[in-house]
């Protein structure tokens, strides 16, 4: 039954053989891995005009420079992360530049804070698309969590599907959104150059403002800068591209950063001329498109298509987390499960795990995760400062030919990342102090499962260790609760197996009982000895481990091996398990764990 | 440390032995058996009174005759239930009678019912209660649901430390409630007789009414009539009584049927001469409280104690629920595990479901139970119908001195019990139609849980089926992950049974690999025989079990019994297990459940 509906909503499972085909190509790729980056066009030249605003809209001339210094700042990432790309074509980006240059705190610094960055992608944009959609019909209004919640299953599901699959459906809406938004500008420019918008709407730039100060300024750019969230996540998705890998992804890094420049700076542009205010109940982009069309077919073709790239943001998450934890779990610092291709040979416990993760956020905060964007973004500059600083290590180390170009460029990357992080600390430091918490713990915590699995690994090492001692001989205890079928199954399974001595135990609750019983055995299997325990507090564990471990210690002096064979009777339909005790599996667990002895069960398969 | 908490919560386990000292004097068994009947005295005449006033409050006069026809029914259920606590002392109240009298069905229909009853009973009674506090601490009205479920998980915890304790805790609120409604009687016609009260507040018994039709009358009759709720509860409980049980019993039963009389027509004369009107906001109670008072202290403490009896009319539940349970299990009809007594001597198994149905009910109807109070009252009036037409063939059977007597009380029950449960059919069928529907439902459960108990017991006996065939030899197969400690120990393991045939399986991923470790292991264990296996689905659960079943084939042929030996590392601690796959518990399940394996789990404990 659950084979059945997996196999409905994942498709049939895929040969190891046929991962070839999973792979994407460059238009493929860009669709799915730069809708993060691109969505961000719908909302970060508003955060810029919200924080200008308090100054008064005469400061709105400040967006220009700013969105030059966002400008400036993206070139300096694409053309740093191109050479990410190229130096580390196996992918894992920051992460694996910078625990090889950095060191492995750095490194798992970068990597915790990509591997909460990409949840939080996925929660806030899959909110934000649900704002969207329930904005335009608020009846739906009171069920954003679970029109949240349901998004994310379903992106989840794409995901699991594999990556061509969703690739394939979710590049429409992406180049739609492309499109709409060339339109949007190229009308907007054209009428600008006809003379048909007033070029009264705005004030003049380099108009002089009173209470602009360097640090207001600094918070307007930290917000705009949030435009750039998204832009690494090609760098560890690499081996999902079609060979030559590396190459075939600095190309889509350089498209996506064209598209993303193009489309930035005419959002703030338009904006600008328009002299357009940020407004509670209206974005900044649905003004442009309304000034421009008015509300005709094309400005909502751009609002739907804005709304649908913000729920698909969410998707650059399930291409970048599953690879990044991949990473993480072939260095043994998170469970290995995430090393593991599921049956579409995408990772899929780790598509599993950003889901069920995102959707405990959207829960918790009950679909209102805009209070998580700061953190959101500040958990991207972390990551962009150290690999940008591991790659300036790695030319002074390597030296290698136009090295010095190579350093110039990162050296700038990592210097602007890491002021656009400390604005962040100082300017919104009341909404980023949890990152300061939890990315050490979560650093804590790679390191004792690190140390975890090393210590299992010394352990099972057969070289490294004492040889496993002989066994001698062999005591087999059977815990008999009748007699009955089943017991004489496994009786007859331990009369088979010679061992030096079989007990049976029989727990009984009450002195007449146990005087019976023994009637009973002794003229049934008069040649198995048996001992009756009796259970005052009417636990049969208790006494039985308590039994058991005599015999155990006994047993160790002469490397004798106590091996308990549990008699089980298997009914024919699975709910019948309810109506039945399940003392032999409380047992079995108890034992496993707190004894060194051996569990064996002896099924006995009912026919009705 | 979950053994620490259950000890905290419920106290140290209790040898058998004590069981004797967990019995109830008759004070303590009034106060917990009856507290379910007694709390309906703060609602019952309100709910005639309310029925009345859609005719005009010229109608209240019919409560007085109402309020007489309730005490005949109430007579003949007392005298009528001590013939059956005589009759059959070992306790179960109507299932057992109808069960002996009746047939299997009857049996089935009227447990089935006193099951659902109660759980209905502490869900509805405890919700009454939460409104009660909430109604007074109104900031803590939106957490009715929180605070309902609270108070269960309390009552759920006294009742687990075992009856006596609870009655202990519980007597006090209830001879408290007693004892108010005795001031407020005692006062309120003292008043009456000193002239203080005016004798022209109510319309005088016999005024003609308009629009007053039999229907009318038994709708109110019928609502009336919900006080006797619980009155079967002792019937029940007998095994729960100090020793004679069945006399103390039948003594408590009568001394309830006082107490329950003088109270509810107390408080219908009251509220009669009174002239008082049912109000959405105040209670019938509470008005001639006030009226009697005014708002001192006294009224005060009317009113806390009516909040108090109305939580503690579960505990009634809690009593009368495991028993029934208990007897439905030993009789096969419902999971075995509702005979076995907890640590503190209670069948804690039922008391466990009790609370948590009860939990889910609150939680389904988001606190507002009133909604089920119309199915609760039916449910008794079927056991009671039941119970005493049980009674009369038992007489006609039976013929014993004195009989016709007793079957003329137990007539009169059964003709008053059943035209109560059809008068609420037909005045209420909208609201109780469920009933028709999950009562056969669950008699049908009832018969398919014995009819599978009943085919188990059949397998399993010794005598009656053909001898299990007897064991020629056993193959042994080891799946492998690696080389290391952990498939030495297993290994070492499966020598030392001297086993016909040892046979190691290696699941590959990847044919490189196949080869690389059938090298690796022939210098390692030359002797033992390694099938590789190459999955092309990265499954191990897959190829594993097709092996094995090929195995199993050839064995069963030859009478050879086939173990599966799974090496398993247990870790230190077990926080430590989300680290691992635990393929090995999931071939175990696998294995165990589909085919005719013994399954055996050789562990080696890691020391770090």
């Amino acid at each position: 039954m659950f084979s059945a509906v997996k196999r409905f909503l994942i498709g049939r499972p895929l040969k190891s053989t046929e991962v070839g085909e999973q792979k994407l190509s460059k238009t493929k790729a860009l669709a799915i891995l730069s809708s993060d980056a691109l969505s961000s066009v719908a909302y970060a030249p508003e955060q810029i005009l919200i924080v200008l605003i308090t100054a008064g809209a005469m400061a709105f001339w400040y967006s220009i420079p700013i969105a030059a210094g966002v400008l400036v700042l993206l070139t300096a990432l694409i053309l740093s992360y191109r050479q990410i790309i190229h130096a580390y074509p196996q992918g894992g980006g920051a992460y694996v530049v910078s625990m090889e240059n950095l060191g492995v705190n750095p490194g798992l610094l970068a990597g915790g804070s990509l591997l909460v960055d990409y949840i939080l992608t996925v929660a806030v944009s899959v909110s934000a698309g649900t704002d969207a959609i329930t904005s335009a019909i608020p009846q739906l209004h009171t069920h954003n969590v679970l029109i949240a919640s349901i998004l994310v299953v379903l992106i989840t599901i794409l995901n699991l599907r594999g990556i061509t699959e969703s690739a394939s459906i979710l590049a429409y809406p992406v180049y739609l959104f492309v499109l709409a938004l060339f339109i949007l500008l190229g009308v907007g420019v054209y009428k600008i150059l006809t003379g048909d918008v007033s070029s009264n709407l705005h004030t003049p730039l380099g108009t002089p403002v009173a209470g602009v100060s360097l640090f207001f300024l600094l918070r307007a750019f930290a917000s705009g800068s949030s435009a750039l969230t998204g832009v690494e996540a090609i760098s560890n998705a690499i081996p999902n591209f079609k060979s030559p890998a590396p190459k075939n992804a600095a190309k889509t890094l350089t498209a996506m950063g064209l598209l993303l420049a193009i489309l930035f700076c005419g959002i703030v542009f338009l904006a600008y001329y328009y002299g357009i205010q940020p407004a509670e109940k209206e974005t900044v982009v649905s003004q442009i498109a309304s000034a421009t069309f008015g509300r005709n077919v094309i400005y909502y073709f751009i609002q739907a298509t804005t709304a649908l790239i913000l729920v698909l943001a969410a998707n650059t998450g399930y291409s970048a987390f599953p690879l990044l934890a991949f990473n993480l779990a072939a260095d043994k610092y998170i469970p290995r499960m995430f090393t593991i291709r599921g049956d579409r040979l995408g990772y899929s416990n780790g598509i599993l795990t950003l889901g069920l993760t995102s959707i405990l956020l959207i829960v918790i905060f009950k679909g209102k995760t805009e209070q998580l964007i700061p953190l959101y973004a500040v958990g991207v500059f972390i990551p962009f400062t150290l690999s940008q600083s591991g790659m300036l290590v790695k030319w002074i180390k390597e030296k290698p030919k136009g090295w010095l170009g190579k350093l110039i460029i990162n050296a700038v990357g990592a210097i602007i990342s890491f002021t656009v992080m400390m604005i962040f600390f100082i300017t919104k430091f009341g909404q980023v102090w949890p990152v300061l918490i939890f990315l050490p713990v979560l650093v804590i915590i790679f390191h004792r499962i690190r140390r975890h699995y090393d210590a299992v690994g010394k352990q099972l090492r057969i070289a490294s260790n004492k040889p496993v001692p002989p066994i001698e001989g062999n005591v087999i205890i059977i815990p008999v609760a009748g007699i009955t079928h089943v017991v004489e199954n496994s009786l007859n399974y331990a009369k088979s197996l010679s061992a030096d001595q079989i007990i049976a135990v029989y727990v009984s609750f009450e002195r007449e009982d146990e005087k019976k019983f023994e009637d009973k055995w002794n003229k049934w299997q008069p040649g198995i000895r048996l001992v009756t325990l009796n259970s005052y507090y009417r636990s049969i564990i208790q006494p039985l481990t308590k039994f058991i471990a005599t015999v155990e210690k006994k047993a160790n002096e002469s490397n004798y091996r106590v091996t308990v064979l549990i008699p089980q009777f298997i009914p024919k339909k699975s709910w019948h398990n309810i109506l039945h005790n399940q003392s032999s599996l409380l047992i079995r667990a108890f034992l496993l764990y707190r004894r060194d002895v051996i569990v064996t069960t002896v099924p006995y398969h009912l026919e009705e």
